[in-house]
């Protein structure tokens, strides 16, 4: 009994270093995270420019194993630590840490490395992990839930955006025509997006009078339109400002990982599971 | 009589599945009919790409006959539910409906099928509808209304917008000239709009000093201008978010197709018409 | 007396039809004159097209003299029928309707008619005597009176765009240099505000690692920014929208052609002219 | 003593004059100060344009050689009239006023003029000090205020941006790859970055169909996204205009230079210096 009671104290300060936020040694877990993490994202980046590749492929290779290996660590004892495995190894972070240490593994069984350097992209999706450490910067829940909140509305206006656009689209494409570079709707479409979001290449633009008029339409109806996303966003922030910083201590439930929001929380809103020990 | 009450019962039962939302019915005939209306939008942009055309020219000759029939049996079955056809006819969406419907139909009369192309984008404006399929997802609503609200407000924003771009445009072709790509006054404004909402396509740019100058006043007035319409549809929008969620309860009058806003309507707001069966 | 009472009179129904906007003879007077500028700014425009001029050069000439006449008669008209001409004349409208009546007269004196087309651009000003008109649209003073109110700050604000785009410019023009497009520092600044301000024309863009790391800080920095105008121009809207359509009444001051903003007014807010006789 | 207490006097009118800007002689110092910072401000660009250096050459190195006197007797006079000197020169502006005034002086020990051309563009960096002075207008403390409350904030939103750029950017790099002008990652990154803050320079645009369609996925998402911070600056500068035109009248420590922003302040809020002689 003594053992299983020791065992559970070693796995729990093993979560409370990994999952929680809120003792040094979690903190500097999480500062250390972050730096390999970005250290890895460079050298996948820099390995894409051929010189610096060239030069540096045998370091880069190395840099890439050792990131591996530490990774794989990370999760093990991510799995090892948790009470219940299934719901880290399902949830949307735990997804992206396998995937983030897989690609390496791959080179064994797959021999093309040229069509490996897509999984390696995967590789970068791990940076999402980094903004769950920047949390206790504070500021990126409100924004996160802020954002949660006008999901439909933002979804109605982006539905709204691209009939806008399919309509326009087709419209370009019969004013202007394959010859003014409108090769067909969808590449109409594609312009008008472009130019609807004010971001205008140029690699293609109205040749004819009456498509530049339309063009000038599609431009002024942008810029009205800009206002209604901002809008929107801007009610839902100022909202969830309010009711802040009251919550979020830096917690997190040791047996489905979920954060903890209010310190005089006794049972895990989520799984219900005890978090004080009497 | 009886024959007559049930004919009645027969249109009031086609009328709620179509015009209505509110019955499984009704919910499973708009989503289909989306369905139907997404499958020839794609129809149309992929018969615009030659590639593609050359392929599979006889399948998206059939798979149009198909929705343009299954449109017209719609579109027919609509006229018939409705109390006043008239009334429908001559709505918004009636209009579209028909216009959605017709262009295939044409192709018996009109034998240049490459002026047909620019009938066959009307189908598109198909897309519209739905936009009133979406109102389940609850907040188009609010949109249009907060649109509705400030309508002369962006007029007015607009109509400024314009006068400052004529006056701007007129000027930068005094400056740069012909030589330099601003070959009109009309080619100049279209520059100067494409400028002012800071789109920037790069096709025609200031060669001059003077020019470019100019153009970054331009430049700044659109970067403090875009702020107007951001302001004027905020403002509309948060006024209209208080009162939303209230009203609208998926219910249409079988009369005249109007929305029934409060579901303790007893009478149509717009036509009249009795809503409740004593 | 009587005569002058009568003269009076007279000159008082002029001046009610022409600067007054509550009368039917008014209010047709101005959707008269904005037809008649409309009409002067689109034989303008056409003009400067070169195969339209090169048809109807005939026509456009004896348009710009009808319509140089037509202001000429409104000029001198709106000069009897006010008490002060002075104030008009000197006024920001007065100066206008001066400087569109003005050019077609100077083709007498001066022969070079290249040199001509300059002046006639200032009959564009013309454009800004209709946002006047517009005033019975009923929003235009508020968006002016919005962004008079949030003046000083939106010249901080511009002034500390001009200063950063100073300082970020001569850093790319030192790091690009002349070789890749940055051939001085004032056409550095020119592609700063042109990045800065998102509108992105691809006319010079950064070649080098270093400056196009820097031109990513300057468009994450535009991003931010943008934002700044935005949130001014917006507080200042709304204050405004509140305490709006209380006043203007659409009439103005016999004495100084001010607009009368109170229903209850018995003296010319601006001049103390008796507005009411007794 | 009574020679003390005059040197006292003397540095304290002087002091009076170069930091403050409640007496007519401090808003004249300041202004001339503005228009020497100006004017060699247009000096240093005028000179990058190889037309004019050809030309003015001799006048343009006069004028530096002047400014520079002028920047180092005003240096000296701010270090003589504080009491701690240390404390300004160690300060954000102090630091300025040093590398504003240094280059011109290191073309002495250091023969390559190319090489030098870098430091004077430090001398750009004195531009911030006209911030400094625009204090008078009142408003731009109100700017600064705001943009420091939402620091926090920004960072996790510019954060947020980029890691969606590098996600974004290296898919991007897999689909349209080196061959469409998507060199290398950091490179594909700096394109999403163009296009994410609706920039759009169009030096390099994808050409498949795919990455056309991710392009326009990261259009609309920067469309969304870029309401989040105006709704953030929006939010904060709202709260900060509330409480402003209490305090800041012009005033600031004779002993360490911070501002004083009540006018009932007895001692420097910043290092306790005692304001009032009893």
């Amino acid at each position: 009994m003594s053992t299983k009671k020791k065992n559970r104290d070693w796995r729990a300060t093993i979560h409370e270093v990994i999952y929680g936020t809120h003792t040094p040694a979690g903190k500097l877990f999480d500062i250390v995270l972050l730096i390999v993490i970005l250290y890895s994202i460079i050298i996948v980046m820099l390995e894409s420019i051929p010189s610096f590749d060239n030069k540096y492929h045998r370091f880069f290779n190395i840099s890439e194993w050792v990131v591996t290996i530490l990774f794989t660590i990370e999760y093990i004892l991510r799995l090892v630590s948790i009470k219940r495995p299934s719901k880290y190894i399902f949830s949307f972070f735990g997804i992206i840490d396998l995937l983030s240490t897989v690609p390496k593994y791959l080179t064994f069984f797959i021999l093309q490395s040229q069509f490996l350097t897509a999984f390696r992209a995967l590789r970068l999706l791990r940076v999402f992990r980094i903004l769950k450490l920047v949390r206790f910067v504070g500021e990126s829940n409100n924004l996160a839930r802020a954002l949660k909140a006008s999901k439909t509305k933002i979804f109605v206006f982006v539905f709204f955006v691209l009939i806008v656009s399919v309509l326009l689209g087709t419209i370009m494409y019969l004013v202007e025509g394959p010859t003014h570079g409108f090769t067909s709707i969808p590449h109409s479409i594609y312009w008008t997006i472009v130019t609807l979001t004010t971001v205008g290449y140029g690699d293609i633009s109205p040749q004819t009078p009456l498509g530049q008029f339309i063009a000038t339409l599609i431009m002024i109806i942008g810029y009205g339109v800009i206002a209604v996303p901002t809008g929107i966003v801007s009610a839902e922030y100022s909202t969830y400002s309010k009711n802040q910083r009251e919550n979020d201590d830096g917690r997190s439930c040791p047996n489905c990982g979920a954060e903890i929001k209010r310190s005089d929380a006794e049972y895990c809103r989520k799984c219900g599971y005890k978090l004080i020990e009497e």
